[in-house]
Order: C-alpha cells, then structure tokens, then sequence
C-alpha cells in the first residue's frame, strides 16, 4: 500500500477501504508517513468527503491510537455529553448531578483546554478545596457511590486525532464535517463512554454558522456512533446569544447552582432538561423522553438534583456550603456596567464575542501556560427579544482591574440592537 | 501574510493577488513554508484551479527562482520548442537544423533526464565525437555562426519547480492543469526563450488522454506566455501510436537523417513542418505558416537542412559523416523481429508501452545513474490502418542481449489489431 495510491483515490472521490483508513493513521501516528502526505489527503477529504464507513474506522483508528478508559468497574449504562463549542454554557456543571440525581451514572475525565472560559475542572476549583486528581479504583468507587465524579483526564486519548488536528489547524483543513465529527466522535470513545448526548451549537457565536451544518455534523456523529455500536442522540441548540446570563468561571457555577434549585434562566434550564432526558433514555432509566423529563423536573424541584451536587462537591474536597452560600466563590473586586448606546430590542449577541471579552478579562486561557482567574467574566442583562433605554446596562463586567475599555467594546459590539422586536428564535432547532 | 490562510483563500476558490503567490513560491523555496502546507495548498489548487493571471505569476515567480539564462548577445529571435512527453519523438533533432537553415537561432539548452529514451542529448552522442560542454561564450559563437548549437544545460533552472514537482509526484498533486502549464513555462522562461512552440500530446500514449485536456493544457500555456510577454504558439498532436517509426537513441538518429533528406516517416515529417513553420512565424522569418512551410520544404529539398546538421555536428566535435553513412552509428548486435498472433488491421499502438519496451532494451533512464545503451531499440513496421497478416513481424527488436521476451510481450500488448480497417486520425489535431 502507498500514501500516495490512497490520496489520489481520496482525490478521485472514491471510497476508501478499512484497512486504507488503517494505513493511514497508524502509518501517520507512527511518523511512516510524513505530514505533507497527510495534508494532501486531509485536504482531498475536505474536498470529497467521506462515506459514513470511512467516518467510522477513520473514527476507530483514531480512539484506538492510544490509551482507552475501561469503565466497566462502574456500574450501569455511563453516558456521556459534548457540546461543539459554544460560550457561557455550563451544562455539564447542571447535567452532572442532575441526571446523577436520577441514577445514571456520570464518570466524567475532563480537560482543562483553551477557550473563552475555563473547562469544567477549572469551574469546578472555583469551590475551595475540590480537587480532580483521583487513582482509577478512586474514581470508580466515587461513581458507584454517588452516581458522579469529574477527574481530569489520565492518559493518552486519541494521540492520532492531537497530531492531525495540529496539522489541520495549520492547512486550513479544520473546516471539515467527517473530520470535525470523527475528531470529537474518537475522543468520546476512547473515554469509555457506552452512549453519547451530543449537543451542536448553531448561529453566530458557533462555530457551524448554517443550520444546514450543524445538521449535517450532527446526523454524522449519530451515523459514527451508530457504526461504532454506541448509543449516540444529537441535539441542535441555538448559539446566536450565550447560554444563560453568566460567562465566567465562578459565576458559572453560581448560576449552575441557581438552575439545579430551579431559579436559573429559562433557556439554560430547557437546554438541560432536553439534553437530561436524552441522557436518561439513553441509559435506559426511562422509556421515553416524556418520561425522563418528568423524572428531571422532579429531582430539582425536591431538592435531591442539589443533594446530590453536595454530596458530589464534598466527596472530592469541596467545600458544599457554596450551594447555600454562593457568596462564598470567589468574587472579583469591580462590577463595572456597560450600558446600551442606543434605544430599540435585542436583535442577536454574537457570543464568540462576549466570550472574547470575558477571556480579556482573564476568564479563559490563551495559551497552556495561562492563569485564569476564576472569580473575572461577564453577567448579560439583556437577551434576545428585551427591550433596551439608552444608557440602560446590557451586561456587566466583574473584573480585578478598573480598566475593561477593551472588554467593554467587545460587549458592545456583539450586541445588535434593532428597531423592532425580533421574532423568537426557538433554542432547540432540531 | 500567513500560509494557512492563502491555503484557505485557494480552497475557496478565490483568486490570489501577485504578493500572495509570490509569498507562496519564495517562502517554499527558502524553506520558510513548509512541505506540509504546500501541499495542502497544491491540492487545494488540484481541485480549485488557477485564474489566467495566477498561473503566470506562478510561471514567472518559479522561472525567476533560480539561475535565468541570457542569450541576448544571440542574434534574432531565439524560438524554444517543447513536448509533452511523447515516445519516439525525434523531432527536435529534425527541427533544431531545419529552422536553422531558414535563419531561425536555435540555441538549445538540454537536459538528459529519465524516460523510455535518452534526451535530445544522449541521441546526438550517438554520433561519434559529439560533445556538448562548452562555454557559454562557445555558445553564442556557435548559434551565431551556424545558428544551432545544442549544449548541456548548465546553471540552477526554475529550482522551485523542482522542488514543488517532487512534493507533488508523492502527494496526488501531479495532474492539474496549471500545475503543469506553469511548470512547463517556468522552465522554458528561465531557459531564455523569446519565443515557444508547443506540441502538446493527446492520446493513449501520452500524459493527456483527453482531447479536452490537451485543449486545456495547450490553451493555459499559451496565455501565461501571452500574460509573461514571450510568443507562445500551440500544436495539439495525435500520440495513439509512436511518431515514426524508431524508438531508441542512434535509431532514432539515422530516422532524423532520413527525415532531414525528405525521405522520413510521413507523420513525423508532417509534424516537423507543421511546428518548424510556427517557429519559423514567431521568429519573424515569414509572414504566414504557409510562406514558412515553402521555405522549409525547400531546405529539405535542397539539401540545405541536411547540410546544417553536418555543420552543426561537425562544430561540436561529431563526425559529420554519419549523416552519409548512417551504418556509422552504434548497431545493437541482434534483431529480432516481433511477429503478429493475429491477423487484421492495426487500429492503435499504445505508445507509452512500446516505450516501456525500449527501456527494457536499455534505451532510457530509470534511475539518474542508469547507463544508456545508444544502440537499442524498436523499429516498428506496421502503423494504425496498416494491414496485418498471422505471423508477419509487426516490429523488429534491436538488442544487445539475446532474450528479449519481457520486451517482445510489451510489443505485443501495444498492438491493438481488430478485423476492420479503421478510421483515420488526423495527426494534427489542433
């Protein structure tokens, strides 16, 4: 077999065999084939596309070029959720303990990463004393225990999808529906899960713009997951405002804690109970979504979703008195407004761009090598559909400088404010 | 300027400016873009294709990325002629004296190459004594007395086309229209012609199989000559079978005797006048193709042409009195004829496969280091439309070694022999 033979018929629009797909990854992660091969080949497919079966071994061979978490210690059906980009979304914070609170298990390994706002670990040490760094017996136990806990991530995921990501990035060949799908598809799948909830954000802060797009990413990684014999269901969400009204590390969790009591914003609550009741049908606690949403109303309106964050927060460290307290997370020292320009409703909020203002503030890391300060980021006051004064605040800046010029700009240029009021964009597109 | 977003702009389909290309080829040359990027670029370029105004400044930033030869202190106008490959293509050494005789410098510099023949050079080794080092001051000297010289290419010709060939022989990239054009170009440019004469091969033995192609590939280098400034003319020809009749160095040499004497093969003959008249018409020795052919004809019949060649051979070292006696030439010590299992007429010869059969000899080049023998080869006897009986020779081997099966079966597989006569094809076919 050569490189060179399977770039042309990948050149050719032709269908690539199981063992071609082999060749190339493992010949790639072997440093056989040299990247200027690769590139080729990764831009023939962005041209050509991929088959659903070339989607799932290239998807395969990627999960299987490095470590695989085995979480068959735990028991019951353990699914996992990703959402394709998105700002101010803390879902995971939510979903964790709630879909724990209802017997699925939750064994999250999570990253910290680059971005707008810190992982979820990062979130997470906004609680004093939480800690992630627990053995494998540890973390099993935990979950069998009490249905949940989030470590960070051991060892080698998926090294195969790293390197050519790191190469895609730097021949314009990230743009690319198969490519995209199997590179989120084979670290999911190397972590263990059995079933996987995926939520693709759409509009203007997302990274999938067209709706058309995110379809087609989403139906890909059902299709991969269906290949690869996980249980996969996909959820379209509206991106074109932040999920919910905080951006920021300690104040995500705040507003995390105020939706798992019941009192959060409506949109970031809807997006969870959807992607819950998916959750719990596809652990099999429930037999339809119907059902699974009742079972999630439930646990937040008696209490038992908060019990269980508690029990989850002390059982690695934290410190769970922040559930009744939040005034207990960091806090930073100004609180600065930025008001509206100009009178009329809130057409859109380009949410990359608050998610920028909020990295500008020290939110989010840059580089690896950055500090986050977890108390900085960004409260919304006005979304979507709300009418707005001039001079009325839009958001506000919680900042340790008293210098936001640059963050404050960025706010107000991701707010677009019309004349009229907008028609209502639902959150859940499909 | 970064790389990865002229890769994207390409991938779009947008049109690059001067700087961006520039950027493209000097950055690759210097080792400043890697091979990585520029082949994601290359394919990008495979699939995208190239605007009238790109391909030149690819042309001209790639003929300007080495050494550029001057033969301004050569009087007239200096006509190159290029194929596209092709298998018993004699015809430079036909036409290098017969232009000359009508006044049209010919200065040409010549590379040995790989292929089924040796190049223009090695067939004139041939020729006992004959040698093509000499200074650049000979050079011009010689072109200006005899008006034809033909050396080894000295200097660092079009490095970036070298380079970039090398990267898309091993990454799927080789069959693009304008990859190849400006490739071609760069080199023609760098090599000093004022003025080029195109035959671009079509058929089953040649690079293009498509007439469409062949349109495509003759119609983009003659704008990139129109846009760089230089004459550019452009001949389609038929290459369904081998031009003439030999295939082989010193074979090939006694065929261009023949021809310069009016006593060659009729398509090889034909072809010769056809560009030698284009050449003639750009050099300005004639109004018109039609006033141009009468002069050449006239050589030919005169004997001027063949009294060039003499000149020009003798100039350089070799023993003109080949050109008497052809028998002077090396002659492989067997022939051993190649005779029909069918009987018919011969509806096509798969050029490139009669080449393979040459290079088994021991014609070609396989590797840079392969020794020719200049005295191998084939001589066919049966060209498309020729009647053919059962076990009449269709082909003689000429060898140096007895068993020469591997070639004979090659011979065989060329011969298409069907039960009907066939059409004519043209052999000038645009």
């Amino acid at each position: 077999m050569r490189m060179v033979d399977i770039i042309e018929k990948k050149r050719d629009g032709l269908i690539l065999t199981q063992e071609e797909i082999r060749f190339v990854i493992d010949g790639y992660i072997k440093d056989e084939i040299p990247d200027y091969q690769m590139s080729a080949w990764l831009m023939a497919v962005f041209f050509q596309g991929m088959a659903p079966e070339e989607t799932a071994e290239l998807t395969l061979a990627m999960a299987e070029s490095g470590d695989q978490i085995d979480l068959s210690k735990i028991d019951g059906v353990k699914v996992d959720k990703h959402s394709t980009g998105g700002v101010g979304d803390t879902t995971t914070l939510i979903l964790a303990p709630l879909v724990a609170a209802v017997g699925v298990p939750v064994a999250k390994m999570s990253g910290r990463g680059l971005g707008h706002t810190g992982g979820t670990i990062d979130k997470l040490e906004a609680v004093s004393g939480f800690h992630v760094e627990v053995s494998e017996q540890q973390f099993n136990d935990l979950v069998n225990e009490n249905k949940v806990a989030v470590v960070g991530q051991s060892g080698n995921l998926a090294p195969a999808d790293k390197k050519i990501y790191g190469l895609r990035d730097v021949t314009a060949t990230v743009n690319s529906i198969p490519l995209i799908a199997s590179s989120i598809m084979s670290k999911k799948i190397a972590a263990g899960a059995d079933a996987i909830v995926l939520d693709v954000k759409v509009g203007s802060g997302a990274f999938m713009k067209e709706m058309e797009d995110a379809q087609a990413l989403a139906s890909t990684m059902v299709e991969i997951g269906e290949q690869v014999g996980r249980k996969t269901a996909a959820v379209i969400s509206d991106m074109n405002q932040p999920l919910g009204y905080a951006v920021g590390n300690a104040l995500e969790v705040k507003e995390a804690i105020d939706t798992l009591k019941g009192k959060g914003p409506a949109d970031l609550h809807e997006l969870c109970l959807v992607l819950g009741s998916k959750m719990v049908v596809l652990a099999g606690k429930a037999e339809s979504e119907h059902e699974a949403r009742a079972m999630l109303e439930e646990v937040i309106e008696n209490g038992k979703a908060l019990e269980v964050f508690k029990t989850f927060l002390s059982a690695q460290g934290g410190d769970a008195s922040v559930v009744d307290h939040p005034e207990k997370l960091p806090v930073a020292e100004y609180k600065i407004p930025v008001v509206s320009e100009a009178a009329g409703f809130v057409e859109g909020i380009t949410a990359d761009k608050i998610g920028t203002a909020a990295m500008l503030l020290g939110a989010g890391r840059a580089t690896k090598d950055s500090v986050i300060d977890l108390s900085v980021g960004i409260v919304l006051h006005k979304k979507i559909g709300d009418e707005v004064k001039k001079d009325e605040p839009l958001a506000t800046i919680h900042s340790n400088n008293e210098s936001v010029s640059e963050s404050a700009k960025k706010i107000l240029q991701a707010y677009k404010i019309s004349n009229t009021r907008p028609n209502a964009s639902p959150l859940i597109k499909g």
